[in-house]
Order: C-alpha cells, then structure tokens, then sequence
C-alpha cells in the first residue's frame, strides 16, 4: 500500500536475496478499508516511495543480488473493472471470503479487511504470477489468509513470511506510526512489552491459556493507571483491542498450548489522540482539520513449537 | 460433473477443434448443492464416461484433431484441502462470492450455488492452468459467472461458450433427464415452447418486456390448465420457476431491450412426481426407495443485438 519503510525494504531485501526479478506492487485497495475507516488518509507518499525503491535497487545491483524489476501500482478501474469497490457487507461485487478466518481477531474489529485482503491479493497474484510472495510476520493473521489462499484456491507460488521490522524500543514498524506524534509513541510500545511478559511465561513453561497471558494484561492495565493518574497534558491514553492467544494456523483461541504446534500471541490496541496537545508539542501528521487521527497499532509474538 | 451426454461431447469436440490438448475435469463438486438438493443422488457413471471419453477421443485421433489429454477427477480432500465443503449460508471455507450476479435467478432458487461453482471453478483453473475454457449455453449464468470470474480476478485464459444440445423437439440435454420418465420428459419441452414464442416477438421488433414476454407466460399458463384437466394417471405438473428477460452481461432483469446489447430469455420450471404413475409406464430412473424425484429444467435463448 506504499508509505514505504524499513519493514517494505526487508521484504524486498529478503524477496532479492533468493529471486532474479523482484516484483513490487503498490496499492491502497479500498476495499479493504471499511467505511469509517482511514482510507482517506492512509499516508500516499508515491515520490518519496519511488526513491527507496530506486536506492534499495542501487544496493542491490552492487551486492550482486536479484533486482527490482518492476513496480506495478494499478489504477482502480484495473483491480475492480466490473463493479465500483465495494466496502459494505454484504457489499457488492466478486469477492474472495474466509469462514472463520478471516472473521476472528483482526476480522472482528474490522468486518471487511481480510475480504478485501484476499480479494486484492488473487487479482494481483493473477497478473504478477509470482514463484513467491513476501508478506511480513507484522500482519500474522494476513499471512494466514495468504496461506490459506494459496492452499485452498491451488495457486502455484510460495509464502515466505519476513521477520517484523522494529525500532530499537521495540515498537513494530508501521505505516500509520507517523501519525503518533512523540507521547503516543512512547506510551504505544506497551503492546510489545506486553506480549513479551506473555512469551517469557511460555520460555518459562506455561502452557495454560491463563498462565501465559496473565502478565501481559497485567501490564496493558498498570500502564493504562499509570496514563489515568497523570495530568490530561501529560498522558497518552489508549483502549485494548484484543490480547490473544491462538493456535498458528487457524487463528482460533486456544486454551491450552500444544507443545508440537506452537501458537500465536497478538494484540491490538487503539491509540486515542491526546486530549490536550501542549505548545510546540510534536504530535505527528495530523489530519485534514488539524487534528491527530487514533492510531490503531498491532503486534504479535510467533511461540514456537517445543520439540 | 460427469454423466456425460451428446452436450458435454460438443463442448469437447469444440475445444478440440481449436487445441492440440483437452483436459477434461469430472468432479461433482459439493458446494454446489444445497442442503436439500439432489447431490446424492447425482447420477454418477464413471465407466460410461470413461467409455465415451475413448470413443470421442478415437474419432479426434482419426480427424486429425486436438486429443483428450488428461481427465482430473479430484476427491474432495484435494478440492477442499483445509475444512470440509460446507453448503450452508453463510458457511465456513474460502469461497469466491459474487453479488448480485451470483444472486439472480438461478441463485434466487439456489442460494449456494453459484458461490459453489465459482468457488471449484477457481480451484480448476488455477490446476489446470487453460488456455480457453469451455462451458455450455445451456447453464448461461454460470457463463456469465465464468466470464466475471476471469475479468475480475484477471485469470490468463479465455471463455468459449458452446450452444445448447438439444433433443429433435427441442429439449436441451441435461444429466438430469434421466430422471424425467416419458411422460414427464413429453410435457418439460414446453419451456423451450414458451421461450421460442417469446424469441418471435423479439424478431417481429417488440422491445418492451411484457411485449416480448406476454406470449411465453402465455403458453406456459395454457400447458399447465390442459395438465389440470387431465387426470391425475396421465397428467405430469410442473411449477414454473421463472421467465425472465434480462441484460446479456449482468443478468439483471431489463423492461426495455437495447438494440445494440440484445438480452437473454430464460426460464427455469419444476416437473412434480407423477401423482399416479401406471401399471408398466417408463418412468425414468428413481430414488433409492423407488419414488419419482421432482426434476427442475432450465433453458435459455440469446436475443442477439440488432445492429
């Protein structure tokens, strides 16, 4: 979807390092936005996006490694040539839908995301015919429609999941992070710290749902005190969205974890834009009223399985 | 779906004519039926088609012509890798959707239906990797499913469509006329009656809908009062599902015909059991306990533009 960062460049770093021609696609799909979503100002940034795609492939011909070959960025009347893109549910138009998949977690907070996700990702998949696709772990339960996609509709490629991009504090990589500002940004890796309380029950093995989880709420609820407790000048507030413990496949909550299958920790918390912005305060890119947008930030930790 | 008759042949023979290979698909595909359909008791005759496979490939062989390469005849692990075809609504699995075109018509009678060939339809594809793909004027939705289905997903292949086989007396060949018995078999013809006469009026220059369509309700209605009035042991009723008259492309009913797009007339009726079926009559194959089943017949004719 452009907005281009370090996290889009380790795709294709990793997409060159074992393929000849790299393939970039980019494109706001709207009809993975729903209709009180931020499609409108989703950050399009196509200059400074063609510029990291241009450095990125000067590094890549001196490393001697594969190249990016072609960026296709489509028009709307290309992906959806019949009908107008549709957001609504049921909504109309050729649609890809997965039952329960694509209706838990993140699906559940956002009806027709993973519709439009799959949607989108046949169409391009079709005209790019690729060997392998790269999507990054960030988007865990995304990977598992593509998976699911790949599987379920026979289509000839291989899903390679790249690592999450993070800033050395630990808060994931993301498009949407430039309209934090700095105090929401701070207070927004209390996600990651959270699902890490969670993972180290899991090193330190717990295996019930309650054992593993417990730390990670406890977290989540002593920060949110902490932003209660502090001056509306001075805090951050946020809700949670969902703390998650699921089996890796089928993203479906799970009691117990199963050593041999692992499971997936995921969590998904909207940043409230500041009640009283100070003077001079840097409150990111804001938007068209001049005012800052929630953010919403997930993040997720891949338990792997104990043999 | 197997059951193969003189109408799948053409489709054969059709795509010999202009391919050096013809892979055939035989699958009797779940998600298509609903929960109340005849998907048990789908004729099911693996050696007759083997046989008509090798016949038909022994007079293309002796024609210098394309050859029946392949048959794929997957089981239901293979098409539906991931969960169990489900025929519910909304159902669980990984389904192409289409609305409103999957919803009209034989979609309104068959709610799941065009989700469950647009759905396996996708799966072959993406198997078989066609260059051209054959399908029969008889199931005309589904052509124009097919044909959604490779524009809006932008599938590498074309879509040839093969006219309706037919009986001498007009009834088109369906797998499922075996079930029909003579008597029924004598009186299901008057669908393909009441479209011709509704095809008359478009080439004697009516364009309004009920202009074009008066004469075919017309013709139904007279068949069904001289059904009425014969007696129960030598009658055959039937329910009259729809007449339609609809746009070529979206399948959406029209008051008007556009010249230069032309429309399509079908129809689609129910052939009840025989409520008293006579001492030795031929009554077509029967279920498992011996019963007649109702036998539901669809047909269609392309008013072709006027130019």
């Amino acid at each position: 979807m452009g907005a281009l960062h370090e996290g889009h460049v380790s795709l294709m770093r990793h997409a060159a390092a074992e393929n000849t021609d790299v393939f970039v696609t980019i494109y706001v799909n709207p009809t993975q936005f729903g209709l009180n979503e931020d499609l409108d100002s989703y950050p399009k940034t196509w200059d400074a996006d063609m510029q990291v795609l241009h450095q990125l492939d000067a590094h890549l011909a001196s490393a001697g490694q594969g190249r990016i070959t072609a960026v296709f960025a489509p028009n709307t009347k290309t992906m959806y040539p019949t009908s107008p893109p549709d957001s609504r549910i049921p909504g109309l138009g050729s649609f890809v839908e997965m039952r329960p998949l694509g209706q838990l977690l993140e699906g559940a907070s956002r009806p027709v995301f993973f519709r439009g996700v799959a949607t989108v990702c046949m169409k391009l998949f079709n005209i790019c015919t690729p060997d392998r696709v790269y999507f990054g772990q960030k988007d865990i339960q995304q990977t598992r429609v593509i998976q699911r996609l790949i599987t379920d509709f026979h289509m000839d490629m291989d899903l390679r999941i790249v690592p999450t991009s993070r800033e050395p504090d630990g808060l994931a990589l993301s498009s949407r992070n430039v309209y934090l500002g700095l105090r929401r940004r701070k207070v927004g890796i209390a996600l990651i710290e959270a699902l890490r309380k969670a993972e180290v029950q899991y090193k330190n093995g717990m295996r019930l749902r309650n054992d593993v989880l417990w730390p990670a709420f406890d977290h989540g609820n002593m920060i949110l005190l902490e932003q209660e407790q502090m001056q509306p000048s001075e805090r951050a507030k946020f809700e949670v969205d969902y703390i998650s413990l699921t089996d890796p496949d089928t993203m479906e909550e799970i009691d117990v974890i199963d050593d041999s299958k692992g499971a997936i920790l995921s969590g998904a918390v909207k940043m409230l834009p500041l009640e009283e912005p100070q003077e001079g305060e840097e409150l990111g890119q804001l938007d068209a009223n001049g005012h800052q947008v929630p953010v919403r930030l997930i993040d997720n930790i891949v338990l792997e399985p104990m043999r």
